[in-house]
């Protein structure tokens, strides 16, 4: 994406010069901070002029990713399922980001490949995943394909250099996901699950109010993902897949009760529910323990009508609910003893025309343009220089695969990829019911 | 309460004629048959007008209760609690209920007695439980002390022959419960939970509904009951007073899961929580297994700030809410896949403005005039010479306590009552978790 500050007016020689002052601030500065810098030379009311017309879309972010993200970074993208195209088009709104490479995931569906990348404005399309990972105009790959795929996709992408961002989950079960952040270790690189919740100004809010004690002392969160899923859709009913509805949508409620008490390995983990005739889970109800005043419940289930996807903090003076999608939440409430509700509300930016594929508000799935906010987080971070973005920490990527490994072993769900499973939560001992 | 049927012009013989024929029927008889039974009388229309002027409070009501209802049944009160407060002023809207006899605790505490039978219109009252036992003009008695109490109050009543209607819980555990069913068994007498949730109007819309199809097969309920309770209030932190959140409030949404699923003994009752310095449990978050595809989990705190007490029975094609307050249910939503809520409202009769003794609309407790509903299926189900209420079966009420005892081993807590913890679930060996 061209940054069009020549029509500020102003010089290549200062535009030089803020370019290098951005590269000598790889933490972030803010729009002040650099006017100020630059203030020396007449063009500094231009200089920050500029910024910040461009920023104007920043304005719920972190004031200091705004800067990261003029600088340029070049996406590939390995999948091109759905979420891939809702994911691309909110990446597009990122200043700084390059929509380089899409990959087929072999030369047959080439074509398939080559549409995409003129309908979604990708610069190319290459025949295999082997093809982007040497790409040398891509500095990091968004991994969609399925779940099962994640491991080997990511891994080719880190062995040439390349930072990855993987949807989640990261893989099917902890020992795979240890082995994929291992491979990141070892590179160096950039490496996330693409955790979009965390990265909500709602979420944001909510931890916020936590931390306030606005709640108290908080006891209990609970959280449901309660929906109907078409047993059509084979990936989600074929545990070679990596089916089920543990992965697909219990992980959101579960990694956001994680996240309320702090990132804590849970002491406790007790789940029983109901395994489809295919061998997923189908249903399931995880009770979590935390610490002898911390808890957690959680409902997931993919065979039921679907309900408000919801989940309350619940504090000793309050509590906050995530309303309606809390997985991509733009709307909070806040009830205080005997006080009214206040609601806080943190709209998603106007949607810009040219993003119209899909049937839900232009995208395919609801809520799609939050991407956003992953997407800026993500390349604010890998600009920065940073392996993780902070609040999707990978000891933490780790832990909630345990967790998810320990409920399928609850369930009495299994995927190929797991070996018996003594082996699947040996790791874990402490985590009896 | 005084039938005035003379105002209506029937002559001696017709309203003797009238009651005899109500004493024939004790399973009840509906206002249609009873005027076509006395239709050879000139007097008939006089008869159903008569009928139906006194019946119209019943129009929520099974048609053939109201006949029970003018019947009359003499009620006796052992306990002067806030919650007979407001049962005793719900009962005196039913027509056939007469307000005989309350109890003081002990004779030190007779002229509170004697204030609360003065302020809510109870004929005498009397210096201790057994004077109330051996109290010829009482049919039953409604019990409600303190749950430890509830054993040695209701035993003693059936032992002089008074029908029981004791507060929930009957007990603190499942082996005093049964206990008391043991003597309700052998005396032939009326006994049972005073389980005022299962008499709603707006709650037999849910099994109506359920039974119907509407919502598809169910496969989980989820209630929350989450409330704050003064540290103050010794009852409810003291284990030897049957403290603890699990009896007070848990028992409901347990008691709501169970009556979901047709009253099955669970087959895994999995729990965990927090238990208070002063060792009642505080917290408890239950998951139930009834089946393989039947679940339910329910979470109970009396130490956070209060949220609306709510449940969803969620099936395949929908779900049904309980809106607040879900055990003292008023209004329930309906959610068809892809349609608009239906939401059904069952307004609790309009307060007489007699009732004024508390803060909340001229009750101690919100909700307080549905105890109307139960009052009057009681008074019916005992008119009717039953022995308990269909809808609150004794072997249900034991096997409630069963999974309270189950859960409270899960905890930790135990009452004084319990005697060893392996005694309190012996009888219920597939409950493991």
């Amino acid at each position: 994406m061209d940054r069009d500050w020549e029509k500020h007016g102003l010089t290549a020689s200062v535009q030089h010069q803020l370019w290098e002052t951005l590269k000598h601030h790889p933490k972030g500065i803010t729009v002040p901070e650099i006017t100020k810098e630059l203030g020396k030379q007449s063009e500094d009311s231009k200089v920050s002029t500029a910024l910040e017309e461009d920023a104007h879309f920043f304005a719920l972010a972190d004031e200091k990713w705004c800067l990261a993200i003029y600088q340029p970074l070049r996406w590939g993208f390995a999948g091109t399922s759905k979420i891939a195209e809702d994911f691309i088009e909110a990446l597009s709104l990122v200043p700084g980001a390059e929509l380089m490479t899409c990959a087929a995931r072999n030369k047959d569906r080439l074509p398939q490949a080559q549409e995409f990348a003129k309908k979604h404005g990708v610069r190319k399309a290459v025949s295999d995943y082997e093809e982007l990972a040497k790409d040398a105009d891509v500095d990091i790959v968004y991994v969609s394909n399925l779940h099962p795929a994640h491991r080997d996709t990511s891994i080719l992408m880190m062995e040439h250099g390349k930072h990855v961002l993987c949807e989640k989950p990261l893989a099917v079960n902890a020992s795979v996901t240890r082995e994929m952040i291992a491979k990141a270790q070892e590179t160096g690189l950039f490496f996330s699950a693409a955790l979009w919740t965390r990265f909500f100004p709602a979420t944001q809010m909510v931890r916020s109010l936590i931390e306030s004690g606005k709640i108290g002392k908080v006891h209990h969160f609970h959280g449901d993902f309660i929906c109907e899923m078409p047993e059509e859709t084979e990936r989600l009913y074929d545990p070679k897949l990596g089916g089920g509805g543990l992965l697909d949508i219990g992980i959101y409620p579960l990694s956001i009760a994680s996240w309320v008490f702090g990132r804590q390995t849970p002491k406790v983990v007790s789940a029983m529910g109901m395994v489809h005739p295919r061998g997923v889970d189908n249903l399931g109800m995880v009770n979590l323990k935390y610490s002898q005043s911390e808890f957690a419940s959680v409902t997931f289930a993919m065979c039921m009508a679907s309900s408000p996807v919801e989940g309350t903090v619940h504090g000793t003076k309050g509590s906050i609910k995530l309303q309606n999608a809390m997985h991509c939440p733009t709307k909070i409430s806040v009830e205080l003893s005997g006080e009214e509700p206040w609601v806080f509300d943190f709209p998603l930016p106007d949607r810009p025309e040219s993003i119209n594929h899909g049937s839900t508000d232009g995208f395919n799935f609801g809520g799609s343009l939050g991407f956003v906010y992953e997407a800026m987080g993500v390349h604010s971070a890998v600009i920065c220089g940073k392996k993780q973005v902070e609040d999707v920490g990978r000891d933490e990527m780790i832990m909630l695969m345990e967790v998810a490994d320990r409920i399928r072993e609850q369930l009495g769900t299994s995927y190929p990829q797991d070996g018996p499973l003594q082996k699947l939560t040996a790791a874990m001992p402490s985590l009896t019911s």
